[in-house]
């Protein structure tokens, strides 16, 4: 321990690196390493355009520029909040949404941390899709929560499994530990998986199995990906399904569909839990950038927002279609791979004997190749006697040129055959 | 408790409301209500025409304009970082600062939150100024931390209560509980109070006395207003006073001298602790936002911000003085008054029989006349068996045009006299 260490708080202490940070810091740092793991978004149709008119425009406005660059509210400018809550009301819920149930936080993330930091204690319960977004299990850790994991298929958590579970948790007596089930569900991060409509339903079946014998818990829907569709259908809300309003959060974000720079996101939560989240918010940061938020605003009325969505469709969907085009012809044929729908990656399964980990002969052959993929270990969640598959990895095309993407695929290509080499060699 | 509220944490369950949240909502809900409570800087003074140079400037460059809408790194971007680890320097500091001690956040009050908890668990003690920033007092309810005040004079916290209330603590057994001490040493919130060298070095030698008897804890320097020095001189950080950099973390913003809607601050960690702090605030958000990170460091390299904290000194003196001759030509001559060199605020101490809490006839009184202070009982830590003072008011002069702090004076002026008659006819 270094000097002053033990001044740290049992949170502080008991917190891991993200393994995001590193994989971002090289990124950043080495610009000979070509990055097909860092969830950036694609450089190039970022909305420069429409950013620099919005701001030109607010600037005309004495009275708004100044609005733009003072203090506002802890819980976001209100009309962007009155957007969302017509948003989600446009897919069909049986009644309105209150704008007041909607927050505006600093990216999804910031309301996904806060919302779990306001339900669970150290050791309290949380259950999250094998494999999952890994930033989350960081955030579990951090709060000291115990992830759980329940196995997916190709139309989401599969929810026989979620059942045995929670009446497992029933048997040995911590359902009432269980605080949250954490859904992505669009294009999900890592899979790409998007949960079809009959999987919400039977998974809204499950939890309200429990719910009427009297074990409740919050349903988080993360639907950061949404909006980044380029092809299949447009499936509703989960939350469409409670019709009460009180057991399923929705959580999206101006991010991945218009610029991650503005730092803006949105939760839309319960009412009994918004003044809760409010209040943490107002503790750590009193508000999110009015400046980003009256860009967002303004990208929202004036039609640029749905503009860029519109663009990006294009754009992800051409990158998704070169990186499955690059796999082919680089990967060895029994690298499985799956054929999203929409977000930023693509899930590579290699056979069971090619671990992916961060000490892999693999990974340790994609950096001395110059790519970084996102080795599948960081995805699921660590549990005592329970073992987790190690030998995917998750690719993104989102954030270089179609080219770098090609040359990435080539060098990481190149790094499997020559880590199955050594494999088979050590063998 | 509503429905599902026994789903919420511990410390959710133990948050109560900040004050700051319904001063600010009363201040933009109800345009009649003139605000000398929340503190919002001076509106007509925000630099829009900086801001909208160097956006139109940076959305001339394709590559800068799409890096500042991407995501960036968590510790935020690096010429901020160097330029506040040079700045610290200039004040004399006997080594260099390293940039990597620097970290920038959503203002500096989401490090104040993100160290704090990166200390203290519940239960344990932070020392602060009686009376303090009452936001602060927020988080260390919000984190479940003991706050322990200590008197101040016009020098700020006295040194021998300060070293009473430790040997206090070292007889009670408690002293290793004892995690922060918190203290705003320029033009405090909400008394306006420099904390001269002399107090910062006795301090200093009360802080090292304990260490050397194997008590350490950290003292948080938050030096919010520094650059809002409107007369007097320029005093160093009090961290300069330690040698180590173990021991001392300075917090600054650009929210008070540039433009809060940025959202951009930072804070200067010891070695030890930078990256405990960097990794919740991955786990929070993985960054402040890019976009008003490149504004704010371009106005520091094309010295935007260094002629905005120059224009700032004449705006708040001239706002300070416009204060005091109203409070001279509508208060009660009995009510005290300090006379801030620098900072947004006036303390105002009424005679002890005029209590200014919420729930008292002046505050009604005030709603009244529709004009908002912030009651000092806010800004006094509650401790079980210590009376605290509740007859003073923290005015701001900072957000409104003078006309209106004048016309907001008089209505004070006025419920002060109001809430006297009434308290003397009831007696």
């Amino acid at each position: 321990m270094q000097p002053n260490e033990k001044l740290l708080s049992t949170r502080a202490k008991g917190t891991v690196d993200q393994p995001i940070t590193f994989l971002m810091k090289a990124t950043l740092d080495n610009p000979e390493n070509i990055s097909l793991a860092a969830g950036f978004v694609d450089q190039e149709s970022l909305p420069a355009d429409f950013t620099r008119d919005i701001v030109a425009d607010l600037f005309e406005d004495h009275e708004a520029s100044r609005s733009a660059l003072q203090y506002g509210l802890t819980s976001g400018l209100a009309p962007i909040r009155k957007w969302v809550a017509r948003r989600i009301e446009s897919d069909g819920f049986a009644n309105p949404i209150d704008p007041d149930r909607v927050v505006i936080g600093s990216g999804s993330q910031q309301l996904l941390f806060i919302t779990t930091d306001c339900l669970c204690d150290r050791g309290d319960i949380v259950i999250v899709e094998d494999p999952t977004y890994f930033v989350y299990l960081g955030v579990l850790n951090n709060i000291g929560a115990r992830a759980m994991g329940i196995p997916t298929d190709e139309s989401g958590m599969l929810a026989e499994p979620l059942k045995e579970r929670l009446e497992a948790l029933e048997k040995s007596g911590e359902i009432d530990r269980l605080k949250i089930l954490y859904l992505q569900t669009y294009y999900q991060n890592p899979m790409g998986t998007n949960i079809s409509w009959e999987r919400r339903e039977e998974l809204w079946e499950v939890v309200n199995h429990f719910h009427k014998k009297g074990h409740d818990f919050l349903v988080m829907e993360d639907a950061a990906y949404r909006d980044l569709r380029f092809a299949g259908e447009d499936i509703p809300f989960m939350a469409k399904l409670d019709k009460s309003g009180e057991r399923i959060a929705i959580y999206g974000t101006f991010s991945k569909a218009f610029a991650p720079g503005m730092r803006s996101g949105w939760a839309c939560l319960p009412e009994w839990l918004a003044p809760h989240v409010l209040r943490q918010k107002g503790n750590h940061d009193f508000g999110s950038s009015n400046l980003t938020q009256t860009i967002v605003q303004h990208a929202l009325e004036k039609g640029h927002y749905q503009q860029q969505v519109e663009n990006l469709q294009h754009v992800y969907r051409a990158k998704a279609e070169g990186m499955l085009k690059g796999i082919k012809e680089f990967f060895p044929s029994d690298v499985k791979v799956n054929n999203p729908q929409g977000g930023l990656y693509v899930w590579c399964e290699l056979p069971a004997d090619c671990p992916t980990g961060h000490d892999s002969a693999l990974f340790k052959a994609a950096l001395r190749n110059k790519v970084l993929y996102v080795p599948s270990v960081y995805c699921y969640c660590q549990e005592e006697g329970i073992e987790k598959p190690d030998s995917s990895m998750r690719l993104t095309y989102a954030m270089m040129p179609p080219d770098i993407v090609h040359e990435g695929l080539r060098r990481l290509g190149k790094a499997i055959e020559e880590s199955r080499e050594s494999i088979s060699s050590a063998g």
